[in-house]
Order: C-alpha cells, then sequence, then structure tokens
C-alpha cells in the first residue's frame, strides 16, 4: 500500500503548491476522504467501441471504479469511481472555429490527467479551449464526490462536492462545494461555495450566490470531515442498488429498449420505467417509475424518480427530478435538486430552463410556467417569483437587471440563444434527432460497448496501484 | 468480422506450409470448428498478483474466453477459451541446468505465441529446451480441444483433440488424438492418435499404441466434423455448470478454505466437497461430492466426482476420476479417464503412477495395488494384468520389456526414478509441502489474483478482434 500513499501525497504537494497564493492547503480536506482499503476493491472499466477510436494509457496510478470511452492517459494519479467520458473529443482534421479563426485539429484529441485525485467526479469533454485543442488536460488537480468537469481543462485546482465547471480553462483556482462555474477562462480564483457564475466575456455575465445558510442543509464541506447534507444522503441511500449492475458480467436490459436507444448497462432500471425512441441513459443514471418521452436524456449520476418528460428533455449530468410532470424540450441542468411530493408535485412547462445547480424543494405544488429560466433556491411560488424570469423577458435585457440575489449584466438575448444553442447541440449529441439514417447521436452509437474490466495489485508494495496498461486499436 | 477470417485464413495457410512436407491439409479440420460468432461472445482474462511479473501484449488477436497469467505475447492468433499458464516461466538471472551445462537467464522467460490457432488448449509451461530459454513459442500451430501444450515450444504442428507435448520442442509435427509425447525434440513426425510415448534419448523409451476400436468410442476426430465421442459428451455434459462463475464478477467460495489452500475463483465446487491444508484448485476445474487431502492438487480441467484423495495426489491437467478412492501420493497423469461406478468403484494404492492418456473404464470394482504403474485401457482385472506393472519391477528393467501393446527399452530405474524426481517437482511447485513459512508453491501464490477481463471490437471490420492492449508492471 506504500506507494499508493505515496501518490497522494505527491498529489496533495502540487495542489497546495499551485494554489500557494490563494493560501489554500487542501491536505485536511482530503486526507481521509477515501480509505486506502477502498481504491483495491472496486474494478475499473473501460468500453470499447468501434466509434471511438482508442488510445488508454495508465500509469502509476490508481482507478478504482472509475469508468473510460474515448482517448485518456492518466499518470501519477488516484480516479476514485470516476466516469472519464472521451466520446466528444475532437478528431484529427475536424475544424474548430473561434471568433474569425478557423484552426485544424492536427491529431485526436486526448484526455490527460496527472498527478491528480478525482473522486466521484465526472469528467465529461466536449472541450471549447482554442489554445489547447489536441490535449485536454487535467493536471495538479483534486476534484470531489460529484464534481463536473465539462470541458474544462483544469491546472492547480481544487473542487468541492458537487460543484461544476463547464467550459471554463481554470488555472489556480478553488471552486467551492455546488459551484457552477461557466467562464471562459479564470485564474487565482477562490469561488465561494454556491456560486454560480456564467459569463461569455464582453457579452454577459450571469451571477447568483445561495445563502450560506440554506445551502448548508443540502450540501456542507469542511476540513477534516466527508461532505455532508441531503445531497450526500440523498445518494448514499441509492447505492446500494448499483450493486448488482457492478457484480453482474453481463446485463440483460429490464424493460424493453426502442431500438434507437440505449440504455446504459451500468445505470439502475427500477419498475416501472419506460423509455421510449431516441433516449439515451448514461452509466450510473438511476431511473424509477419514470416515463421518458421521445428523445430524452438521463445523463450520468443523475436520479429521475416518480416523473414523467414528455420529450426531448435533457437531464444534465448530476440531475435529480422527484415527483415532477416536465413539458417538452426542459433542460434541467447539473446537479439541480428538483423534489416534489406524491401529492404535490412539480410541473415544469415547455421549452423552461432549469439552470445549473438550482434547488427545487417544495411541499406544495408547484407549476412553472413555460418558457421560464429559473435559478437558485425555490421552496414556494414567492421563490420562484424571485428566483425567475420568462426567456421573452430575459431577451429584452440589453444592459443590467438584478432580481433577488441575482444580478445580470450584459446582452440578455445573446443569453437566451447561447443556452438554446446549447441544448440544440446537446440533444443533437445525444441522438434525440436520430431519423433511422442521419443524426446518429450517443443514444445510437453506445449501444454496442465492450467493456473490459480491470485491476489494481491485490497485495504488496504496489497495493493498490495498477500496472501500466496500454490500449491501442 | 471480416479482419478475424482473414487471420484464420493466414493461420490455417501458415500451418499447411510446415506441414507440407507430411502432405497435411489442416482447413478441413479447422475451418467450422468454432463458429465466428462465439468468438465475440466471451470476454478473456488476465491475472494479476505480486509474485507472477507482468508483461502482456495482443495485437491482431482474438482470445475468446482465454485465461493468462505470467508474461504472454499473442500476435495475429486466435486464442479461443484456452488458458495460458506462466507461472513458471524462467526469470533473469536463474541458472539452468543441462547434463553438464549451466546457463544463465539473460533476461524473463517470455511465451510467444504468433500465428496460432489455440481451441480451448492449455498451455503450462515450465519448459526444458536449452535452445529456447527465454523465450516459450508457440507458432505457426493449430491445437484443438483440450490439447495441453506442456512445456513444449512448437512450431508449424497441428495438434488434435485431448493431445498432450510435454517437455518436448517440436517442428513441423501432427498429433493425433488423444496423443501423449514427451520425447525431447521432434520433427516431421506424424504420431497416430492413442500413442502413449515417453523417450528420454539414450536412457529409456516407453510406447503405447491404443488399439483404433477401442479408442473411436472415447475420442474420434475426421475432418469435417468437431470432435466426437465420450469425452467430448463428458464434459460438454458438464459446461453449464460454468456458466456462473463466468457470469458474476466476484466469487466468494462455497465451502471452506484453509488458509494455506487455494481454490480458483474459475473452478466450480458442488456439494459436498472437502479440501485440506496445501491443496490447489486450479481455474475450470470441477470438483463435486469429493475430499481432497493434504497437498492434493486439482489441475486445470480436471474432473474429480464421488471421489476420495488421501494426500499428495497429483491430478494433471483434464484428467477425470469418478468414483474412486486413491490412496497417498498417487499421480493421475494428464488426460487420464478414471471411471468407477457408484457401487463398483476404483481404488488406487498409495504411489501408484496412472500414466498420462490411461482409460480406466469398469462395471465391477477394480483395486490396484500400492506402487503400481497402469497404462493404456483397462476395462477389468485382465486388463489391468496386462497394461500394468509394479514400480519395484519396472526398476529392475535394464534393456527391454513388452507386455501387450506397450514396449519399452533402456533403463526401467531411470524411468522410474524420472517420474519420481517429477512428481515430487509437481507437488512443490503446487505448494504441497509448504510449511507455513517455507516451500511456498501455487496453492499460496494463488491466493489473491486480481482478474482483468477484455472483450473484442463488438461491431464493425474489427469485430470480434481486441485492440492492442500493452500490460507493464
Amino acid at each position: 500500500m506504500k506507494e499508493l500513499e505515496k501518490v497522494l501525497d505527491r498529489i496533495i504537494q502540487r495542489v497546495n503548491i499551485n494554489l500557494r497564493e490563494l493560501g489554500y492547503d487542501v491536505k485536511p480536506f482530503v486526507s481521509n476522504l477515501v480509505a486506502p482499503g477502498q481504491m483495491v476493491k472496486f474494478y475499473a472499466f473501460y468500453g470499447i467501441t468501434p466509434h471511438h477510436p482508442l488510445n488508454f494509457q495508465f500509469k502509476r496510478t490508481n482507478l478504482a471504479g472509475s469508468y473510460f470511452l474515448g482517448k485518456c492517459q492518466v499518470t501519477n494519479s488516484l480516479l476514485y469511481k470516476s466516469d472519464i467520458r472521451g466520446d466528444e473529443l475532437k478528431k484529427k482534421d475536424d475544424i474548430f472555429r473561434f471568433q474569425d479563426f478557423e484552426i485544424q485539429i492536427h491529431k485526436d484529441e486526448e484526455i490527460d490527467i496527472e498527478d491528480s485525485f478525482l473522486i466521484k467526479t465526472l469528467v465529461h469533454n466536449y472541450s471549447h479551449d482554442p489554445e489547447t485543442l489536441e490535449k485536454f488536460f487535467i493536471k495538479d488537480t483534486i476534484s470531489t464526490h460529484y464534481a463536473n468537469i465539462h470541458g474544462s481543462p483544469s491546472d492547480g485546482c481544487f473542487l468541492g462536492p458537487f460543484a461544476t465547471v463547464d467550459l471554463t480553462t481554470m488555472r489556480d483556482c478553488v471552486i467551492g462545494a455546488y459551484s457552477y462555474v461557466q467562464a471562459g477562462e479564470i485564474n487565482h480564483l477562490h469561488i465561494d461555495p454556491g456560486t454560480v457564475w456564467v459569463r461569455s466575456p464582453d457579452v454577459f455575465n450571469f451571477f447568483y450566490q445561495y445563502p450560506s445558510d440554506k445551502l448548508n442543509k443540502y450540501i456542507y464541506f469542511q476540513a477534516g470531515s466527508p461532505p455532508q447534507g441531503l445531497f450526500i444522503d440523498f445518494v448514499e441511500d441509492r447505492k446500494e442498488a448499483f450493486q448488482r449492475v457492478f457484480d453482474v458480467v453481463n446485463m440483460e436490459p429490464s424493460i424493453p429498449v426502442p431500438k434507437n436507444s440505449s440504455l446504459d448497462r451500468f445505470s439502475v432500471i427500477k419498475p416501472h420505467t419506460q423509455i421510449s425512441e431516441n433516449v439515451l441513459v448514461a452509466q450510473r443514471a438511476y431511473i424509477q417509475n419514470s416515463f421518458l418521452g421521445k428523445g430524452a436524456n438521463a445523463q450520468e449520476n443523475c436520479y429521475i424518480i416518480n416523473s414523467k418528460l414528455e420529450g426531448y428533455n435533457i437531464t444534465a449530468h448530476g440531475a435529480k427530478i422527484i415527483e415532477a410532470d416536465l413539458g417538452k424540450n426542459t433542460f434541467v441542468g447539473f446537479n439541480s435538486f428538483l423534489r416534489g411530493m406524491p401529492d404535490n408535485r412539480i410541473a415544469i412547462g415547455k421549452e423552461s430552463v432549469i439552470m445549473p445547480h438550482t434547488i427545487i424543494d417544495v411541499k406544495k405544488p408547484l407549476s412553472i410556467p413555460e418558457g421560464r429560466l429559473v435559478w437558485g433556491i425555490v421552496t414556494n411560488e414567492e421563490d420562484l417569483e424571485e428566483n425567475s424570469i420568462s426567456l421573452n423577458d430575459l431577451s429584452k435585457i440589453v444592459s443590467y437587471y438584478s432580481k433577488g440575489n441575482m444580478y445580470f449584466e450584459g446582452s440578455g438575448k445573446r443569453f437566451v440563444s447561447a443556452f438554446k444553442d446549447r441544448i440544440q447541440h446537446i440533444l443533437e449529441a445525444n441522438g434525440a434527432f436520430f431519423s433511422g439514417e442521419q443524426k446518429k447521436g450517443h443514444a445510437q452509437k453506445n449501444q454496442n460497448i465492450s467493456f473490459n474490466t480491470i485491476q489494481p495489485y491485490p497485495l504488496g508494495e504496489l497495493e493498490g496501484l495498477y500496472p501500466t496498461i496500454m490500449i491501442r486499436p
């Protein structure tokens, strides 16, 4: 086990060196976060398909429970139960457009994780940084429970639990628990927990700050203890359901799957769930007693319980939807938590956008009109009034707007169209519009994946570390 | 699937070129032996332990259902449900003694399989060829169902079902079904089915030939059909019991396992089986309602049913023991078939040697005295008289001896001592004499193996072929 501990010490030291200007010591946060025994216990796995060019390389690394798809190198790192989904990597000779530039990709993009520790982190990469097109790097970075690194190269950073960094290149930053950052490029910033920040430099800037007393009930993380709160309890309560999925080599789906849809064999499907055409249910998604309409997607670590999604719905990574009815084309962003009750359901009108990291937690029925943008924490009608705006009204803003804890500046129109474009891209990439011949997406490409499992040395000095593994086409 | 078929065609062509002088065309034997669909269906797996230096490399190859332990390269080959056990490979700086030579091993020995097709073949290699110490090659070779390649480098050969080549280097040879060859070095030979040949050049020569009419009932293989006969039926009838073993990721043993014994997680254990100290049960062994005394071993593909083995018993690869009682230190050689009946059991006295490829198949009780060597086919007392000799009497032979279909020439004493040394080595290597501290063998070293699984491309041109995989320490 000795060498495994050395790898951890080395990572902590490297992250601390990067964060020295912020005076941030990650050691007390990280030291007891995963018992070393756990790191020997779980197999990691990688997918093989004809659609995803292969190139895996794992060196001096622990990968317990992690999942890989697409080209990826991991060196001197610990990846505990993390999903690394490189299925939207740029390919050789693709043209990348940025402002007036048209940049040719000179070799297949690869994920490169070095001296980093990811804990239950999801890395999914449709990266946008024009400066680093062939390498998607995560370097000297620690990212904790259910954080999302989404198209975001990262060097010298610390991400708290349920944090999301989205289409942002970051260096030497601390991202607090449940913060969402989509800001292009950031350096040497310490983002407080519960910050929701969406910026397109010189175009718009959206900023919301959770009141810490309200957020702490849901997620709270301090040095010396593991993360606590309702989000953690919610996930832990459903952990056991995943046991069988990982114990069995070949899983047959327990419900009918239309031929253009895919149900990942590492997802959990409880009765009585129905899935329609062009639906993607990703690995580690949990669906119970719910209806997923045509073109809906249920992304990694999401939970959909006792709910109806009419079609073309996006349930982003880590989102939770409980006792809710969603109209067509709704978007529920990363790690959002929507919790109705059996007799007090949440209804969301078509084309509404639930911003990433939004909490809607109600004891009475709540109805969100169509075409609305919702953010922050909403527990009743009054909160909804303060934490939402119609997309129409938002489109009319040209300079500045504020409501409750939310500040907006710049072009509302550009903000709305950026969101709509993104939603369109996500539906497309996931295969929602597949015609039977054209517009193939993940729902179609992920139907036939061979999964290979790998494990670490079971004993000795190298216990918990994986051998060097190289997989090429 | 196209590329998979090309690999098969290439192998057939290369083997035929090697066998051109024997005028042997392997194509009609091989063409429909494994449906290509089967080759996509099963995962292969390899073991990781701190005791076995790693180096796996798989290129342009199918490995369906195969198992690997120890350093191994496979290129342009098809390995269908084969076990490649490189756990007795020579290590760098070992000294290899041969006659008056003391040869230093300059690098770790590796298994190298190229342009070969192995079907349910076991390769286990404590190789003895002084000419090729660092590379254990299997080249341009096709080896069919339940053949054993045991410490036997092979170039340009065809092995029929249940054939065994043991401590023999062979070039351009055809080895018939159920033939056993242990002959040092052979070239351009066509060995008839049912030949048992043990030769130490200039020291001794043991030769037995099965009557073909009697052998055909047990195993029969002709061009155009899969192998047939009682041996095949016996194995097929018990195939289903292995299903669960391969379906589940982690197997807990169903019976108590003493701390110095090991029960491979890919073995099948039926009620009411007991295993004692220092016992090795290898992968794909099948044990039912039997007792394995201290230091006994049950090697790959062996079956032990309703039997009692008192201790220090060797049940070699592929041997079957049904309704039998074996005294201490008995040896049952490769692919031997011992079948008693519930009220007509077989008893074998201590220190008896059942030669490899012996059939004892009785309808009345049969008792084999202690210290006896048995060969050939034995169905009653009379056969036993014709097909056995006491080791004492055998030791006294100095020039020539013949009995039934068996011919012996040379030194009986050297033949007996060679067998006894070999038995001692096998028990030692398998950990039968482990003291709690010293004489560790496979029974102790194989207790903690991490198994990693690998699969081929599920679709496309490369369907059925595995990606290039490299595993290093």
